[in-house]
């Protein structure tokens, strides 16, 4: 995920050692393959396509790059699918012996209008400097360069910016190393259903692009470990490469680095040293008890999550130190939260439902971990959907949020997966949504997964399935190798950060098709 | 030098051996020192000044650069000398942990107009890949970035093109690794003449910062070895750092790859491998000559001189072949000849003087080294004086050249250098040239230098040095640290490659004032 910029560089910090020293321990392995370009292509416009834009294939890659180059040149690779890793090539001269330098321009895109739109021209608010491009002098020729950073692309435009007219060059060998800490091989699932399997390849490949040394949340952009992400990630890991060890990793790195009053921050860099981030959202720190609950369910790794379960309750209490008298999360503009991207969208009706959905998680581990504090926990559990009551509007048929009791989406999702009321309930709430949809919709992949999850929760399988087709189905309609971090299928140009080429192509939250279908057997 | 494109790529080279093994050998270490910026200037326009520009300072650069710089930020730093060598700092991030990349640009210029003219501008006919830029992404901070080109410059545009609104940067650190072949020591002279002094001062750090792997003609544009500017650089070389290892490493190289029938290429390049280039000239190859000459009178080093006196000689006969049976260079469109960068310059009148300079060294070095054939050498320079006065226009008072018997300064200058008619002739003739300024002038300082040298010839010493202070000195005056490839005082805008920021500010060719004030005591 991305946020609108949180900055809180006086908050202080504290570090635990022990904790840091695990994470540096499970580093992975990083799995390495080669890949090589697969077509030569040109980009037209067409207003149809999904962001105006449409390849067309001029030349299988190979016979192409047996061609000369020469200043003013430029084209296009089409790897054939979605890559993170580092590009190579061997340079040659033809001609005259080389008496300049070669000035070669590279641009990289996940899609299509980021190799074509130019990046000098970019006004969105995210940093520019994310727009994947480089520039090489070659002062020697021939010349086996190898780019030093990683790039995460489809698409690749070389343009030969300058030589000299003495002489011409040849891309040989030109090819990406691949990286990526899942293992090469994932359980296989077989799906009769030919767009369900297409939708679980593709949310395997989104999975498998963002795991890096973390779990990132997007290889392009931010290729950070952000908890919401790592939450969903570990969820869609534990029914495809099983990498348990990497969120074991995941889950020591938030706890190594935490506020000082205990609150884990919803981000962490890991290099040059680990630092968690100055962010903090209401949601993502609850969560830490879902990924532990998670965690401990899959592996029964006992002496793990032992170890953890203070650092998960202290968000739990947390969260509940933000709720008023009557149990109600209080809102205002002192806190953030995420839910979805959405600047319309109030966050307290949905928080109310995480927290009590993290609350519910953190009973089932004290169970384990902490017996003797049950009872607290489940008077805090009733008391807080006892709470939840206030913000039902039975005119409405909705929960509202915030003083303009507003309805959404995201606040009827979540009070359902807070499991707040009786089934029946919880399943005229849903018919509500479906028949009467608000206005406040649902912006990101992140917040559709847990509309999914609702209407799986409520036995509402071919819905669920229906809903998943239009959405991720469509997607790999429109050629997504990798889901995509931002879709509106009625606005697919939406971005939130001002252009749609700093959106992120391959986005972790978005790779959750694949626990649905081989957690419901679809 | 650098010459208009010249292409033969279907020339057929020899390779010897032995003399590039030899090359090799002579390698020469290389010495480093570090320099720092001294201050932060701003750059305003100026009609008057020499390139439009003129410096302000701003501050001091080390008090500058404690500050944090953010987005759009930029400053331009001042070595306060040219340096050629490698730029290194620290960057390091204040503020919230950096969530985005540093994106930084790099722009190097030996001067003023290069850091404030755009590249992407430019309209030069020669390779825009010269142009001294880079774009620096840093991905991790703090980071110690090393650029790994060599770069040449004295002023440093650094622009911080996109950070994100979480951190700003901090530049620690900032250096150059500065680069050359030339020992730290270099012979003092006292010269009394303050202009005088710091003409040879300027000159001696043009050749020091032309010393690499080889002698360089211009360390920004070309790096190459040229046998016109060796030639030059020799001669300074031998009144200053004495390094005469590589005069004779350069005369291997030149040695090493040669045309089949024999000829010495015009520049030779060395990485990956020594190559000749494909450009020959009728003047360079035959200078090969005078080099070995001056090195042998320099060092004594017969056993080299022995050695290489047959590559010398092969390129007077080549050059004798070309001349009619009167004993005349003939013109024509398949040759090329140096001269000078003049696109109306007829090269005629001044190759015939090359050839006989450079004949009659051939047989002075005849005398040591093949005394058997100085009656034919003899023979051949009497022939070719004599057909020179068939230039001899009597009643213009000049020697003509080519067809349209065009008269230049280069033909008059090469004429007397070349000894050609007796020393009263000479007189004359430079008085008819002092007097009567032909229109096709002088463009560069390689001309210039044959010029001043054709003065102190014919014992002109005064009006020779106040040539070299018009000249030189008035590069000086205009802030030169270096002497400039080209400089035209009726046109300090002057390139004959359209554009004068492509146009090297420390060249070789044009370090010869401290040889002039060195040689003759001034």
């Amino acid at each position: 995920m991305a946020q609108k910029i949180q900055k809180n560089d006086h908050v202080i910090m504290k570090r635990d050692p022990s904790f840091l020293a695990k994470a540096e321990t499970l580093l992975p392995t990083i799995h390495q393959n080669i890949i090589y370009p697969q077509n030569i292509i040109t980009i037209a416009q067409d207003p149809d396509a999904i962001d105006g834009y449409l390849a067309h294939v001029v030349s299988e890659a190979q016979p192409y790059l047996n061609h000369c180059f020469q200043s003013g040149d430029s084209f296009i690779l089409d790897l054939g699918t979605h890559a993170v890793g580092y590009l190579s090539f061997l340079c040659q001269s033809v001609g005259s012996p080389p008496d300049a330098p070669a000035h070669l321009k590279f641009t990289f895109g996940e899609t299509l209008c980021e190799v074509v739109e130019p990046f000098n021209q970019y006004r969105g608010w995210l940093s520019q400097s994310w727009l994947q491009q480089h520039d090489e002098y070659v002062d020697v020729l021939p010349a086996q360069v190898n780019l030093a950073r990683r790039y995460c692309f489809r698409y690749l435009k070389i343009e030969v910016i300058s030589l000299s007219p003495k002489y011409q060059i040849m891309f040989k060998d030109i090819k990406v190393k691949t990286v990526s800490s899942a293992p090469d091989s994932c359980i296989e699932y077989h799906c009769d259903d030919i767009q369900l399997a297409k939708i679980d390849q593709v949310s395997v490949l989104t999975l498998r692009n963002c795991m890096q040394e973390v779990f990132e949340d997007g290889p392009k952009r931010d290729r950070r470990l952000w908890l919401g992400d790592l939450r969903l990630q570990a969820l869609v890991n534990s029914v495809t490469f099983q990498h348990y060890d990497l969120v074991r990793r995941c889950l020591y790195l938030f706890a190594g680095h935490r506020r000082e009053d205990g609150m884990v921050s919803a981000n962490i860099f890991v290099r040059p040293e680990v630092v968690a981030d100055d962010t903090f959202l209401f949601d993502y720190s609850l969560f830490y008890v879902d990924i532990l609950y998670h965690y401990f369910n899959e592996t029964k790794d006992s002496q793990t999550v032992k170890e953890l379960w203070p650092i998960a309750l202290k968000q739990i209490e947390l969260g509940l130190s933000r709720c008023d008298k009557q149990g109600l999360v209080t809102d205002g503009d002192d806190w953030w939260s995420f839910i979805d991207w959405h600047d319309q969208l109030n966050k307290q009706g949905a928080s109310q439902g995480v927290l009590i959905y993290c609350l519910d998680k953190a009973l089932h581990l004290a169970q384990i971990f902490e017996p003797e504090i049950l009872p607290k926990l489940q008077q805090h559990l009733d008391h807080l959907k006892q709470a939840s009551h206030q913000l039902w509007d039975a005119e409405l048929g909705f929960y509202v949020s915030g003083s303009q009791r507003q309805v959404s989406y995201a606040t009827q999702i979540w009070m359902i997966l807070a499991d707040v009321g009786d089934l029946a309930h919880q399943q005229t709430l849903m018919n509500n949504l479906l028949s009467s949809p608000p206005e406040i919709g649902m912006n990101t992949p992140y917040l559709r997964h847990h509309y999914i999850l609702a209407l799986f929760k409520l036995g509402l399988h071919e819905k669920a399935i229906e809903e998943m087709k239009a959405y991720w189905g469509k997607m790999v309609e429109l050629g997504a190798d990798t889901f995509w971090e931002l879709f509106d299928p009625e606005n697919p140009n939406y971005s939130p950060y001002g252009s749609k080429i700093i959106n992120s192509y391959c986005h972790a939250w978005s790779c959750t098709p694949a626990w649905f279908i081989r957690q419901y057997s679809l």
